[in-house]
This record gives C-alpha cells, sequence and structure tokens, in this order.
C-alpha cells in the first residue's frame, strides 16, 4: 500500500524530528522549573533557552516571550481590554478582521458590544481604509489582524496597518501562527505590540504557543493567574518538553526558511497548475499575495465534504478549510466575509503543504482529482 | 558520584515510562484532531481513549472530562460565575478555604468582593462550622475545597462539605490534584460537582490536566474561546501526545494503588521518625489524616531557603513549600492559615515521596540531615 499524502499543514504538521529530539531529551528532566533545586534549575534551563530561541527569531526581548498551551490561550492573553495604548490610556475596543481566527473572533475579554469588524476585500484581503474609518469613529482600539489567512494564504498588510494603528493611538496585534516559518515575520519590521505563535503549525508539539510582546508594553491582563509563572503574566507549571520541543521546531523552521518556502511555492505552483485545468475552478485569493504553501479552491458541483472524505479514500489528506471547529464540516467564514455565498464557501477545498511535501505527493494528488473529479463535480 | 534523591514529588513527578511511551507514540500522529481525514481521526481516537481512562478512574462519564493544559488552567475554568446551582439560579459568590492552591485563591472569574475565604483549623483542615456560618450569611456559593494540601499533606473532609453545601444549595468544586493516585477519589463517592487533576503530579507530562463535572452540570463559561473543542468547554488545538500521557499515567497509577500508596507511607514513616528525633522538631498536620507520601516540618533555627540549598548540595532534592512561586521561596500562606507565625512559615522544609522512591533515598536523606542537621539549625 503506498503511503498517505498529508496535504492538510495549515491544520497541524508533523513533528520535526529535531522537535521530537528535544521532547524526548526533556522527558528526562523531573524537575518543576519553579524549584530550586537541581533538578528545577534544569528544567528551568530548557525553558529559558527555548524562550531565548524564539525572541530571536521573532526579533523581541526574550523577557517579552509569554509561553501559552497554544495559539488560541496567546489569542485570549493578548486581547487584553487592561492595555495602554501609546498615550498611557487603557485601549477601549477592539477590532478584528472579519477574516480572524475562530479564537479571535471571540474577542478574549473584551465584552461582544465593544468588538467590530473590519472587512476584507474579495481577495480576502483587510480593507484598510475601513480599518480609518472604524479608527475615526470612536476611542483607541486594539486591533487584531493576522499576518496570513489559515484558510485562503492571502498575506494582510499589517505593517501598513500598525502604522495607521498607531497613528489614531491605539495598538495593534497580530496573529502570526500562519507566518512563522514561511514569511519572514520579524515584530518590529511590521511594528506589532503583540504577536501569537504556535508550535505546532511550524513542526513543534500540540499545545505549546506563545504570546510575545513589544518592549514597554503596558496593562496586559493575564488569563490564568496563581502561581507567579511567565513572570505574572501565565499561572501554571510550564510545559517543559512542549516548550522545549517548541523551540527546536523554531530553530529548524528558521534555519530551512526562506529555502523551504521556495520548494513549497514551486509544488504548490504545480498543484495550483493542474487545479487550474478543471473547468470554472476558482482559486481564491489568487489576485493577491499568498502563502507559499497554501490553496484553498473550489470548482462548480464541488462538495467540501464528500471532497474530503473521497480523498481521504484514495490516501489523501486535505481539508474543508480550518480544522478548529471539531470535525464539522461548516460553511468558511472567511469566504463569507469575502463576499462569497454560502454555496461557494461550502464546495472550497484547501489543499496546504509543508517541509515533508515531495513531488510525488503533487503527483498522487493530482492522479487522485483525474480519478475522483467527474464524480465529485457531477451535481 | 551518587545519584540524586528526589524527595519533591508534590512539585511534579518523573515521568512514568508507560507515560513516556504513549508520548513518543503519539508523536507519530500526524493530525489534528478536529480534521475528518484519517490522520485526523488517529489523533481523535488516541484524546477519546485517554478520556476514557480518566473518567472511569475518577467515577465520571467521558462526557463530563474537559481536557485543560493544567490544573492552573482546570481551576480557573471550574470557577465559573455562570454555574448553576441545584434550584437551577447562578451561584452568586465563591468561597474557597484559606489552604487553597494559589490558582484557587485567584479566584478564577468572580471579583474579588464575591470570594469569601474559610478558616482552617491549626491542624490545617478546612472548618466545617465556618463553611456552615458562610453558607447561611448570603445567597447561594460555589464551594471550592482540596481533597489534599499539597504543602502540609493534610486531608479535607470534602464528602462532609459536599453535603453540606448541597444543603444550602451551592456547589462544590474539589481541587483534587494532590489525591489522585495516593488516596481513593471517586467523584460520586464524595458529591463532587467539579473536581479538577493534573498530570503532572501523576507521573504524566507537564502541561495537561484536566475539569471532570458532575453529569448535568449547567452554566460552565469556557475561559478559552473560539473552536468548537472540548464540546464547546475548552477552544484549541488538544495537546494529543499530553492527553496520551495524561491516560497512560492515570491507568498505572490506579492499577498501583494502593500498593504505591502504602510502600509510601511505611517509607515516610521511617523519614517522620528521623525528623522526630530532632530536638523541637514540628511535623505540621501530623494530629490529622494525610496524604501517604507528605512531610511538612520545621525546627527551632531552621531556615527553608537555606536548607533547600544545603541539601541540593549534598544530591537530595527537597521543597519549601509549594513550587508554584517561580523560584521564590515565600513563606507559606498555608502556614499563615493554620495560625503559624511568619518566622515559623519561613522555616517549613517540605519532603514528598512518590512511586519510585527505595528505602536508600529515606537513609540518605537521614544521613544528609545528620550532616546539615547541626549548621542548618545554627541560629
Amino acid at each position: 500500500m503506498p503511503s498517505r499524502v498529508y496535504l492538510d499543514w495549515n491544520a497541524t504538521t508533523p513533528l520535526r524530528p529535531e522537535a521530537r529530539a528535544a521532547m524526548v531529551a526533556a522527558f528526562d528532566l523531573i524537575g518543576n522549573p519553579s524549584s530550586v533545586h537541581a533538578e528545577g534549575r534544569q528544567a528551568r534551563r530548557l525553558v529559558e533557552e527555548a524562550r531565548v530561541t524564539l525572541a530571536a527569531a521573532v526579533g523581541a526581548l526574550p523577557r517579552n516571550v509569554i509561553f501559552t498551551s497554544a495559539g488560541t490561550e496567546a489569542n485570549a492573553l493578548a486581547l487584553s481590554p487592561g492595555l495602554r495604548g501609546p498615550s498611557g490610556g487603557p485601549v477601549e475596543r477592539l477590532l478584528v478582521s472579519a477574516v480572524e481566527h475562530a479564537s479571535v473572533l471571540a474577542g478574549g475579554r473584551f465584552p461582544a458590544d465593544k468588538v467590530g469588524h473590519i472587512r476584507v476585500t474579495r481577495a480576502g484581503v483587510v480593507d484598510l481604509d475601513h480599518l480609518r474609518a472604524l479608527l475615526k469613529d470612536g476611542p483607541p482600539a486594539l486591533v487584531s489582524i493576522m499576518a496570513a489567512n489559515n484558510e485562503t494564504g492571502a498575506l494582510q498588510p499589517v505593517a501598513e496597518a500598525a502604522r495607521i494603528v498607531h497613528e489614531a493611538g491605539g495598538l495593534l496585534h497580530i496573529d502570526a501562527i500562519q507566518a512563522l516559518g514561511k514569511i519572514p515575520f520579524n515584530i518590529n519590521a511590521v511594528g506589532a505590540d503583540l504577536a501569537t505563535f504556535s508550535a505546532h503549525k511550524i513542526g513543534g508539539p500540540k499545545g505549546i504557543g506563545a504570546l510575545v510582546v513589544a518592549e514597554g508594553l503596558a496593562g496586559l491582563e493575564p488569563v490564568l493567574r496563581g502561581g507567579g509563572q511567565e513572570l505574572n503574566r501565565r499561572a501554571g507549571t510550564e510545559n517543559v518538553a512542549g516548550i522545549a520541543g517548541f523551540g527546536a521546531a523554531v530553530k529548524v523552521a528558521l534555519q530551512a526558511f526562506p529555502e523551504d518556502a521556495k520548494r513549497m511555492a514551486s509544488l504548490r505552483d504545480r498543484l495550483e497548475n493542474g487545479i487550474r485545468a478543471i473547468a470554472g475552478a476558482t482559486i481564491f485569493s489568487d489576485d493577491t499575495e499568498r502563502l507559499p504553501n497554501t490553496i484553498l479552491f473550489t470548482a462548480p458541483g464541488l462538495k467540501a465534504e464528500t471532497a474530503v472524505i473521497g480523498f481521504d479514500l484514495e490516501g489523501i489528506a486535505v481539508s474543508s478549510g480550518s480544522a478548529c471547529s471539531s470535525g464539522k464540516v461548516q460553511p468558511s467564514h472567511v469566504l463569507s466575509a469575502m463576499g462569497f455565498d454560502p454555496a461557494v464557501a461550502q464546495g472550497a477545498v484547501r489543499l496546504s503543504l509543508g517541509w515533508s511535501t515531495e513531488p510525488d505527493d503533487i503527483n498522487r494528488a493530482l492522479e487522485a482529482w483525474r480519478k475522483l473529479g467527474n464524480t465529485l463535480l457531477r451535481d
């Protein structure tokens, strides 16, 4: 039996061998990083090494890296009503783009009536004019925009958004989970006040993420309180092995960049050419800059749920969009925000590539399409 | 060089071989448990198997087990102002015992002026008369009492507390983190409405915990929102390997119970006899039922900080109390609540044993005391 073809890297990636090795090594460390004895200090050292690695990778100071249990928790921590804007006063509302991840759309700890939504274009790109208008129309805001969309791969104009937000006396949070290791990302280069990362999207383990903040950011309110861990910003015994695995994954992902990204882009282009040959196929966001690894497409008559199952039976893992709705195939809020109607959204299939994707994986995906296409496109 | 002696099991335990094996096996599963394809379903299966294991171990239904990133998050989730009491109305305040873990004392999402504290006796046991008085004096309450204290090991009268709380129309949350695997614990036997567990206290990995709720409990408000994971009660991609490790640790810890507990108790008694021989030594909570593995003691002139470092240099890991204050040796809030003055609290050393503690570990700890005692007790 041929091995499986995995084309769902935006949902989660295979563990990189370096991350696995770091975790297995960490399993031998008994100590709680908060303990004073040698066992505790050894565990502490691993945590702090990973912190330095992530900080260096994204242009932050180590003390401004807060490890969390995942991107969702990092986003929840970031969206904190107590944050103080450049003028020293607290932000009084939250503006999020309409294509954010569900954990950002949930609004963190802002009451629902203090959360506004920034429109996106039909290409899935945040409408900066709308952002400007929203900012003008009210008190200082925390704005949350992702660096790259997890469904379409569309890159967002985060650096320009940062300038606009700061001019209006606000703060910018960037969910950079899909960007890390795929496009250059540095919090200073883009001007982010807060940025979110997740290990399992770059070959690290599931269950670990981080919020990184700009030096001097004030007013961040912990989500988890109690112990003094993470400089009083995130209580709870640290996931030492997970953090070590995250650090190792960051190191290798950044070393492999941009070569990995180039290789993914070239394989992605080949796959995309195959898809374009389908009569009436639409590749979403193909008129704007995208991640090097992501294709979201549809074709007349295609039903995502059937397609995912059909491909799966052919040995190929693809997705109907985000994996974050617990097994349910739901119409994508991203495509709705881009102005596509629900019927189109229900026909969207996502193919996402990664560092171990091989040319043969692309061949097999296209072969599967040739086999399945007629059935899948039958009305 | 002789191997180290680890006597800080209440802070965190070495990973059990079975938990390590389960995690390493899980590392081969690529999928996100929310994905529909085979890789996703395999990951989902591991998560659900662990859920069934933990549920069975504590007398719950699998659907009432919510995996979290640790005990701290599980406690934060439990202390939810939206919870509905037996009469159907929401609980309107929180009562916590004065010896709870910092993550419970933090009060979850109750405003500070809605949090009351239940006194403990000099033996460190919750004063049920005070609980009764507090319950009489106000609207329905959520009450949080730990099954066993992490510093003294004192068992708490949780079953009786449950009856009292329910009679008063309230709900009882039990932090059972130190109890699991050391004393019998079943949510139905004690009448808990919510109970918290942590993997790294029973030989599972750090960074995974669970909240278990009674069937029919209504009104629990998620701390992390966005994706629909954990039946909409805890968003975020699941820590698949961590959950698998937790499940494996629960299985072996429960199989090894009560033999492990008996063995620990006998070694603990031997260590305790040695401590009692120290002139003026006090073993806290020794006049009440305790965990089989915990000794908190002091002696005139003893300084915890110096003792921890002195023992560490002799190759023995001990603690000054809780490890949850990030490296800082702070006077214990537990001993303060028991009525001891801060000077006594600063002299308290905790020795906690575990499933791999050997008779020779006890010999070496007592030897170290014979060597260090004169220095450590010098004023």
